[in-house]
């Protein structure tokens, strides 16, 4: 099965763009993903191809039409009936490594990108869309962060990144950030690698990762940490029921 | 004066990409921003234009070479002395709309894009680079983030935009997201536009949209709204120690 992408843009020529080169561009000649980027305005059923309109209540920017999205998610929905449909918008859910793991094992995704001020909220609900964020910046488009989140998934995809790199041992992989990285020179300017990763001391180099990552998730991402926290404690809890068997 | 902007990646045919088309697009034909993108490789010093070498320590993955990378931010720094620079990074500080505001004011920014496992992590004090991150997500390589964090700069600069969206009214400013919007037509399949929207009595609509920015960001990002109340704290704290003038 490929990973099957289709993106709703208004902006079709934006694709494959950056996704066209290195490791995503040599998957995608193989066959490892296919990409359907697919012009929303194609779904306008006015003679002027309208695709938005002012925002209800006033004020600045323009608004595009749930009546042009929905027919535009249900042509996307025949392409790939199983993919889940996300719409990149500041106003979603930040976008987590665990998700894109789950996005990457399954059929593929429909992404759709606003531009203007937005999408008329009614789509949401009206056909069942994820509304998924990533960072908290206001775009100009939805299509740099498609691109961001399928460069993010076809990395994790059968065969594409390799043996080199497995992406076990990576940033938010069990809520941490990732142990900095060395390599040669051993001194450079004044700076030099850490001792203890020129010792060959295997534990004590794993020891001094695993410490660093949560050194430096603490410092850098303490909202990061606190949900590893949380996390921990719940599942601590949960184990200690499980410990004193099923409840009556 | 003109935005200024420096890539440092190993891929400088991914740029401009979709930074080429649309708002950025245009914008860049204009001359209101303009665009370098360096190859790193161009500044490896042996014959087989090495840029990267095996983590100190063991483990997968190929780290890119500090001494490559400080003489490619030495060449950036000449072409563009007051840029900041800064590397997407994972384990970098998550990007906020007030830092790209900062960035868009000033006279552009260098981008470093890796790619395998990461930088030497002794550039980042060496050259004093700021790491970034967007979104908890890990990409191939920086590219992506680095067009996402351009385009949210190009579309703050002055004349791009344009009037039709002053972005004052949109998310992350005031530090909550922003409210949803609705447009023609007034019902689609049974869901309708909010009345109060179609009222027509616009103080009642901008307390609307101010309550539904404060409800969506207190359900949807208890973190953005934690953030928000420590800050309102803060201040009203920092104004009360004014009224009662300078200690002593």
């Amino acid at each position: 099965m490929t990973f099957a992408a289709t993106v709703l843009t208004l902006y079709p020529e934006m694709f494959p763009g950056p996704l066209g080169v290195s490791l995503a561009g040599r998957a995608l000649s193989e066959g490892k993903w296919a990409l359907t980027p697919v012009q929303i305005r194609g779904f306008s059923t006015d003679k002027h191809r309208t695709v938005d309109d002012t925002p209800a209540g006033g004020g600045a920017g323009m608004v595009l039409r749930v009546d042009v999205l929905a027919a535009a998610i249900d042509h996307a929905r025949e392409l790939n009936p199983a993919a889940p449909v996300i719409a990149m918008t500041p106003r979603g859910k930040p976008i987590t490594q665990a998700r894109v793991r789950d996005l990457a094992a399954g059929p593929g995704v429909t992404i759709l990108c606003g531009r203007f001020e937005g999408f008329d909220e009614r789509i949401f609900k009206g056909r069942d869309v994820e509304e998924v964020s990533v960072g908290d910046i206001v775009l100009s488009g939805g299509e740099p962060a498609a691109i961001m989140l399928l460069d993010a998934c076809i990395r994790l995809l059968p065969g594409v990144m390799g043996a080199a790199s497995s992406g076990a041992e990576e940033s938010f992989e069990d809520g941490l950030l990732e142990y900095p990285h060395y390599t040669r020179p051993v001194e450079w300017e004044g700076r030099t690698i850490p001792e203890v990763l020129r010792s060959g001391d295997h534990a004590k180099i794993a020891a001094w990762r695993q410490a660093k990552a949560e050194d430096d998730t603490r410092s850098r991402r303490p909202d990061l940490w606190g949900r590893r926290r949380d996390a921990r404690v719940q599942s601590a809890s949960g184990a200690q029921q499980n410990d004193e068997g099923p409840g009556t």
